[in-house]
């Protein structure tokens, strides 16, 4: 615990046993880097709103944007918010129901959002945005231009505190009394993967899907 | 809007346009089926904690479960929560960064959750979170002892005050100027399927998967 460069604040120390936890910033970033969705959680009113929503990293900072409609990123600058990001790996199937689980990683963000302004980094950030999802989308199409930057609200938050959790492998029920029952136990994964690209239908039939994105076909978000 | 059965509140009324939001319960229901996880937020010392956990459905109650240490369950009764299904069903690539965007179904669902004391809900509770994920594992495993019914803390959560949001097709801009830029556009979709069961290592390897287990593979949760 403490690790290298994780603030551990009350809310991030890690309470539960079973399951491993880090303050690595390197833990943190390898989440980070295997997805593209996030749920970001927001007090609107008193009350806890979670809501999903794309995300990027550059420099320290997770980006994440969403319309200048959005109630959550309105309310979201100034006063703390948890965003979360979940990659479910696998059902983790024991011989009780009482042990059954799930194998996953999990990263929780806390931070005080701060709105992007300065249209280099609002650029810079949406760059990461687009790059996280798809690498080597934001070379390929056209840039937003000055009217699109003015419409699209970008929030900037540390990843100074954060906590990773993770539950890796078979079901903990193994060396119990359970095992004696003959009951088959294990992991079913779950696995995510892109399928292949689906043209815009009004797209001509010559206009291929370029290399960046066949490339991605068969492999899972962040490989 | 209003639909059949779901309540409109002030903060499930779509805002967005440019998604497609519904009230109708079978439309929550379908987003409900298709999945197993949800991010449950709760306001812990005044700001939101956003945590991945289990759900199962039951007669009109999403029962949410895990240790009774959980901090997020403690604090969950009796103050509004946020539960949070998303699915993400491909990558929106449109002409510009402008238009791109996530095609997804996601289901937001508030109430004031209700810790289950009754032993027998708690049991049809826990069935509905074991079957949600594993249909056929209830009946398969050794079920909950009185112990272990008792360590385990159970949320129930009336399925009333709820919305949904998708997306889905194409980007947006295959009628813009940008359509002239000639760049591929479309949809990436992101697939997610059950893979090939992993044995517990201690298992006698004349223990196969039972029949519920493999008829999964390569099968998307909830099929």
């Amino acid at each position: 615990m403490g690790g290298d460069g994780l603030v551990v604040t009350e809310r991030t120390r890690l309470r539960r046993i079973r399951e491993q936890g880090s303050h690595r910033r390197g833990d943190l970033d390898a989440v980070l880097a295997t997805g593209f969705l996030c749920h970001l959680g927001v007090v609107v009113d008193g009350t806890a709103m979670v809501v999903p929503t794309a995300y990027g990293v550059d420099d320290g900072q997770l980006y994440l944007h969403g319309s200048v409609a959005s109630r959550s990123l309105v309310q979201a600058p100034g006063s703390t918010v948890c965003v979360t990001v979940t990659h479910v790996d696998g059902l983790v199937l024991a011989r009780s129901v009482f042990e059954h689980s799930v194998n996953y990683r999990c990263a929780m963000i806390y931070g005080v959002p701060r709105l992007v302004t300065d249209p280099d980094e609002k650029l810079r950030g949406l760059r990461a945005l687009t790059e996280q999802s798809t690498p080597g989308q934001w070379e390929y199409v056209r840039q937003p231009n000055r009217k699109e930057l003015a419409a699209t609200a970008l929030l900037a938050l540390d990843l100074d505190e954060a906590s990773v959790k993770t539950r890796t492998g078979p079901p903990d029920d193994g060396d119990s009394e359970d095992a004696a029952l003959g009951l088959w136990a294990g992991v079913l994964p779950v696995v995510t993967t892109f399928g292949e690209p689906v043209a815009d239908p009004v797209l001509a039939a010559d206009v291929l899907p370029p290399a960046h994105v066949t490339s991605r076909v068969g492999r899972p978000p962040g490989e």
